[in-house]
């Protein structure tokens, strides 16, 4: 049993990453980031909240740093455009909530937690997702908050290479930030949030705010938020292949994790996820050369890392 | 093995289904609507044409057909307006495809398989999904095609009621269509389409067009398209889930399928599925008083249903 037991993860993307791409300056600054997202949501376990708030809040700090491809860093469509997914599920009732191709929401995790826990539905889209958003009172951002250069000269650097992928690091492509938490009452939650990944089409959706794909929550088992080839976690199933695979096979956290992310790559996708359970054991699997990740474990012993 | 074995099932929504509120005459053309998308997908399947081509061929005759809730019968949102999911999956590659909230493409169905084969994306939704369409020369319809009086007066009862569950038919409410099958090379493919449920709010997406949760096929277990409440069947990941219960509990495919139905029911929906495995068997649980359904087994019978 967990017992009072609590723990969190977080995860900013993976991918291509190596030092040689990264100024002392930019990983110092991401650094600080994912330890900012981790404390607040390990602040809001720590004083006995729930793990929905804690995943919440530390994806809502991911999506105000410009340099995590969520909300503020939101990544350019092939339309010069934003369109931004989010997701949240609660392990205990496994409710949830998401929405897709948001293109004014400052922080489409509140969002998606509205809609979870203000409407009978779990899947807002577009216009109709903005409507909604309006309606609960959330914060709208005007489309230059949304504008960093970084993201616009990765999406000028696409354009120039027509996609070639070899020229590009998989920072200028895509990335996304997400959360997975136990809390001391035993329930588990996930919540993940991205602009997708630079140039691409309007209208597309990623595994983000499919439940069982990108993000998914249950207490029988574990909470999981993942990152990297969308389409191929979707074919996948990936984050509720994670907990099918404990619950139906009784594999471990560890193993169930890995064998998940094994499978995208068989699939052909690259990326990483990341997952806790109801003892809070955390995993941390990703076949890519880095990605963006932290936890606080049930020992209170914190790790941030960006390499492998 | 399934060595030259061929089957296919379909259905046409799951629902408070009764005799006294369907006349002899549009039980008739129900019955006929479903023989006739049961033979288009089963003349592919006897002419050793792939399950994919049977089962898109399928759903397609239910929507053409007013009488089923997906293209020219869908029905209308809270704005007085169509919104339409479909979603298409392969056993063989694990490749999907899967449109959300488009408004005026007569067959979603096509669209959603020209993103599976088109397009490296699995969902694209709204305005993106029909800039998608228009390039690959996909047929529009004018937004009065889809409308049905059967379906305006439904809006209308609805608003009267002020969606008072009890006042109304699952009929006026919802429905989906979808057909899953096995063809002579032992690939199994599942497609699933709905206009969603009367008067709900646009930009909703249910579980339809969402891999794992309405839509699914894996050569190593099962195809799965599930009608129902679709929020419930999202949240349960219902059609991955029964691929799992196969695959990692070793689970018969009827035992599979009705343990899935029965975890929606536990969390408070009502629906049904349609599910095919790789020997040809076939399930069809619903725990509604009424299914329309067919199946043609490995034998050869048909069947059409449409009640318990």
């Amino acid at each position: 049993m967990s017992a009072g037991k609590f723990a969190i993860a977080i995860h900013g993307g993976a991918g291509t990453i190596s030092p040689d791409k990264i100024t002392p300056e930019i990983e110092r600054d991401l650094r600080a980031g994912l330890e900012e997202s981790l404390e607040a949501g390990h602040a809001i376990l720590r004083n006995g909240g729930s793990s929905l708030d804690a995943v919440v809040a530390a994806v809502r700090v991911l999506e105000d740093d410009p340099l995590f491809n969520a909300g503020r860093g939101a990544v350019f469509t092939s339309a010069g455009t934003h369109e931004m997914d989010a997701a949240v599920m609660e392990g205990k009732t496994l409710a949830a909530g998401a929405v897709g191709c948001v293109k004014r929401i400052k922080n489409p995790i509140l969002l998606a937690r509205a809609v979870m826990e203000n409407s009978p539905h779990i899947l807002f889209v577009d216009e109709g997702a903005e409507a909604f958003a309006r309606e609960m009172g959330l914060e709208f951002a005007d489309p230059n908050y949304f504008h960093t250069d970084q993201r616009w000269q990765a999406l000028e650097r696409i354009r120039q290479a027509q996609a070639k992928a070899g020229e590009l690091s998989d920072q200028d492509r895509h990335g996304t930030v997400g959360a997975v938490a136990l809390d001391q009452s035993g329930n588990l939650a996930a919540a993940t949030s991205t602009g997708g990944y630079t140039n691409k089409r309007p209208g597309r959706i990623g595994d983000t705010p499919l439940v069982g794909a990108g993000t998914y929550a249950n207490n029988r088992t574990c909470a999981v938020s993942a990152t990297g080839d969308g389409e191929f976690f979707i074919r996948a199933v990936a984050a509720h292949d994670v907990s099918a695979l404990m619950e139906y096979r009784g594999l471990k956290l560890a193993d169930a994790a890995r064998a998940v992310i094994d499978k995208v790559g068989d699939l052909g996708g690259t990326g990483g996820l990341i997952a806790i359970d109801r003892e809070g054991n955390i995993a941390l699997p990703f076949h890519t050369t880095g990605m963006y990740r932290g936890s606080v474990d049930v020992a209170g012993k914190r790790f941030v890392g960006i390499y492998k």
